[in-house]
């Protein structure tokens, strides 16, 4: 651990401070831009995705309606005399691993924390007792308007923006279902105890896609695309003590019944390959499905790709199924219908009407007569029903509005069944979101790009693929450095740079073998050596980084044809 | 302005809503990626200035130092009855021109505004009194941390992490000065009364430069690139009541001396370029430099580039002086040194150097000698002279610290004058601030953009330059939309896109001319109609759209060699 931190050291990333805000490197910037650029190609413009870019600050009516300002929240335990705060679930965990063997916390609910605590005893680190767990919003909060403004948070991820434009997003795909839309930006969580590195922040950049599908649909059209993609799956039901994932091929995944519609494996198959391309270790990578206590809450079902490093397996991509629930609580919160209406084949149907004397109605119940008749006006099929068989029993009605019961007698108001044609349906879409955490990604990708020469553990590489590195090529001399050498560097440079190559140059006088080590350290996949020679023969070497392999190039003026295309592309170079 | 806000509709841009956050549309989102894309290509990479991604959440402490906690502030008034706020310049003046005649109130202080409104009788739209002006600071709170965390702020500019990360982009600049840093963001400001589209909003998009210069030396070593460029400049002093802009080569500009060093000219040139390089009517562009009363805390000269648009003229960038102010700040705030050492030809230099004795002084100060030595010990080459004529005259030497004075006896004092050899320098760097407000300048380019065909005034026109327009091509047909000139657009659209041509078709049963309209309104530069003949004879027609002028192209295979490059170059077509 200690060489890999002072190897991001060297590299310019990461922090060593521990930060719990994302940290400003011009290489965390590098890498983020590689990521996200792939991460476009590969959703955004590959399936046509409406790409929106929405306000992190949001009125805290949103987060009401979805149900985030109630539920989006971590349990604590404090310290009753250092009135310290402690994640309660993570306190556990790590008291159970000191004092009583291992056991799994995570996802566990008020009322199990509650009884652990109490049953085992647990006190806090100076040894006092703790107050009973309570739950915390994780949400930044804070005011739109500098005085008395109105309660706002900052979004703990970008969807919801999606959401609530979800009649604008339709009207730009033409009215067209299904279809995705696509957002980057920063996400905000209030941490309790964030950790160092990139895994846990407080400010972290998310991609999400929010696909939307008709509910009654829930396949994919371009799965066959992805049918012989191998997914290392592990299914809720086979995480018992010794679960292991199979390699199961998406298609017969499908088939075997695994997912609950055609949309979540579609997604994960293309996340899996876009962390391929990335030049993530396929081997340390795997597909877990939540367990049900550990679900979001508008989650109806979700699969991780979780990334194993030193830190453990960790949650980079998420796909989760959200159903009707966003769209749902919006219409449900707001005069917003963001539904769908699609025409059908006619079809006759039996409806119940509901038939109102308006003029006895008004005189009945005065004041009080409008807002009934709108509340009457609202009542869908099961309800007329209720409503139909009481007047037939009892000859009146009972109807709760307001808080208020009130007695309609039948002699106003009548429920007559009534064929008609129906044309159209309307339903509210379904909601499919894969969900990429950059910062994690990055943070697994340079780990995973780490290793050390078997013939000295001092000599570090970062084995990135070239269209991911930072810098894809170095250029240098074997003679002095005002030659007709260095005209050749700099005239390679320029070759390079003008496909689009970014190249790095070392005029110092340090040896060569110690330029390549930098160069490892830093990543560059290739190395031009303008050799004692070349002025004089035009040829150059290229030495490959991971092999050390060297090779010569006969015509220096060529190098952008023989390794120029290779450079931006996702192989890795030998 | 209806006609206008119709067409923004009709393309899909900005909010019908007046909304006081960005508004997430698809078509802002692909003009925001064009825009900071040529950014990055005319600054970053242009000038390889080095970017990073900063947190937007910022600890209090960082806001304390660089003076925003006490003085980013506006002044409101408040109605005395209703409570209502209002914001006292922008009240102040509303009030001046109906009741007063037109008055200038930017920029006024508390005093000045104080004694206005009194001397007035300014009273609040409801006519009752107002309060005494008062300052409300503009940056959104927050705290990190769920419970009792630790205050902090959502930046109101992207500059203070390239402040405090000085340190560490100097390093990954090989430690060469002079260099710029770069950061697009957002950025907050919790404004009184946001108006609606994309000119005052609270949260909003900035690409912001922070070039660091050795306060000794102000050139840029690339003024003469732009020695040529003729800007449209509005100094201080030719503001008065009649004050007109006069054009200036920036060589004349800089010959004359309207700048205080090289590198804003060289920065409001490329700024200018750029604007030019959008679509931006250079016309309408005029560069004026702030009064002494209208400039930030933090600046000694800035200078703007404001475009005039329906809604006045407009601060779109402004090139602001910060001289060493926040760097200063920082070093004065926390044990930082954000400063550069550089080697200078020896010199030999008297110094005056001072000598306690030690064991004198402890006796005498006994607990507070230690911390009065500390404080000696930082007294710089003026407060020594002063200790050192005080010991000449009276024998001993009065040191203020902690707030209370101590008197030291000549005996355990000495200040000596030496020779030394000087070898290093050590300066706070100058920082130059080109700031770009991206929502801004996508506002007025959409202004400017707009024309209606002189012929029919409902015939609207955006002129979007290809390599700008969200669109950037479109491909119709004559005939029926099931022939084999369906296959045709459908094979030029392909052709296109794969050179990464955004293409829009249109198979439906509208007239061409309906189609050609709707093509203008979206800004698309060209349209490729495939006529009834083109299945037998190849030929396609190239209608472009600021003109309506229409071009055969023999052999429609050749549309990506004839067009292609036009269309994704920063050429206007015709």
């Amino acid at each position: 651990m200690e060489e890999l931190s002072q190897a991001f050291k060297a590299l310019g990333v990461l922090s060593p401070s521990g930060n719990t805000l994302s940290e400003p490197f011009p290489v965390n910037m590098m890498f983020e831009q590689k990521i996200l650029g792939l991460w476009d190609r590969m959703f955004v413009q590959h399936s046509s995705l409406l790409a929106i870019k929405s306000p992190s600050l949001t009125p805290a009516a949103v987060f009401d309606a979805s149900g985030h300002r109630k539920r989006f929240v971590d349990y604590v335990v404090r310290d009753t005399v250092t009135k310290e705060i402690f994640r309660a679930d993570h306190y556990l965990r790590d008291w159970l691993s000191s004092h009583a063997g291992k056991g799994d916390t995570e996802g566990m609910g008020l009322e199990e924390l509650s009884q652990a605590f109490k049953a085992l005893g647990v006190l806090s680190p100076s040894g006092n007792t703790l107050s009973e767990p309570f739950p915390v919003n994780m949400m930044f909060s804070t005011a739109l308007g500098p005085i008395e403004g109105a309660a706002a948070f900052l979004r703990p991820e970008t969807a919801q923006a999606q959401f609530l434009n979800f009649k604008r997003l339709l009207e730009c795909n033409n009215g067209k279902m299904p279809f995705g839309s696509a957002s980057v930006g920063s996400a905000f969580r209030n941490e309790i105890s964030p950790r160092s590195g990139l895994l846990r922040v407080r400010e972290f950049t998310m991609a999400e896609i929010e696909y939307f599908a008709d509910p009654l649909d829930s396949t994919h059209a371009e799965i066959d695309t992805v049918h012989a993609v191998v997914l290392p799956l592990l299914a809720a039901e086979r995480q018992g003590t010794a679960g292991q994932c199979e390699k199961v091929a998406v298609k017969d995944a499908v088939e075997k019944g695994l997912f609950q519609n055609g949309i979540q494996p579609y997604f994960l198959a293309r996340a899996f390959l876009f962390l391929e391309r990335l030049g993530i270790d396929m081997e340390r990578v795997r597909v877990r499905q939540h367990l049900p206590t550990e679900r979001a809450h508008y989650s109806t079902d979700c699969w991780d790709i979780e990334i194993s490093t030193s830190h453990g397996w960790t949650e980079c991509v998420g796909v989760s199924d959200r159903g009707t629930y966003d769209l749902d609580c919006h219409n449900r919160a707001a005069n917003t219908r963001l539904t769908v209406t699609v025409p059908i084949k006619p079809v006759k149907e039996k409806k119940l009407f509901l038939d109102i004397d308006k003029k006895l109605f008004g005189k009945h119940f005065r004041g009080e007569s409008q807002e009934l008749a709108q509340h009457l006006n609202t009542l869908d099929t099961e309800e007329l029903g209720c409503v139909k068989k009481e007047l037939e029993e009892k000859g009146e009605a009972t109807v709760l509005t307001g808080g208020k019961e009130h007695t309609v007698p039948g002699e106003m108001l009548g429920v007559t069944l009534k064929e008609v044609t129906v044309c159209s349906r309307t339903y509210t879409p379904r909601v499919i979101e894969p969900s990429f955490g950059i910062g994690r990604i990055l943070y697994c990708l340079l780990e995973h790009s780490f290793w050390s020469r078997e013939e000295d553990e001092n000599r570090v590489v970062f084995s990135f693929l070239p269209h991911i590195a930072p810098v894809q090529a170095a250029v240098v001399q074997l003679g002095a450095s005002e030659s007709a050498q260095r005209e050749i560097v700099v005239k390679i440079k320029n070759i390079l740079a003008e496909r689009g190559i970014v190249c790095e140059t070392d005029f110092s006088t340090a040896s060569i073998g110690r330029k390549y080590s930098r160069f490892d350290e830093m990543g560059i996949p290739v190395v031009f050596t303008v050799d004692y020679d070349s002025p004089k023969n035009n040829s150059v070497t290229v030495r490959y980084r991971d092999t050390k392999e060297q090779k010569t190039i006969q015509d220096w003026q060529r190098v952008g044809l023989e390794v120029g295309d290779l450079l931006l592309s996702g192989h890795a170079l030998r």
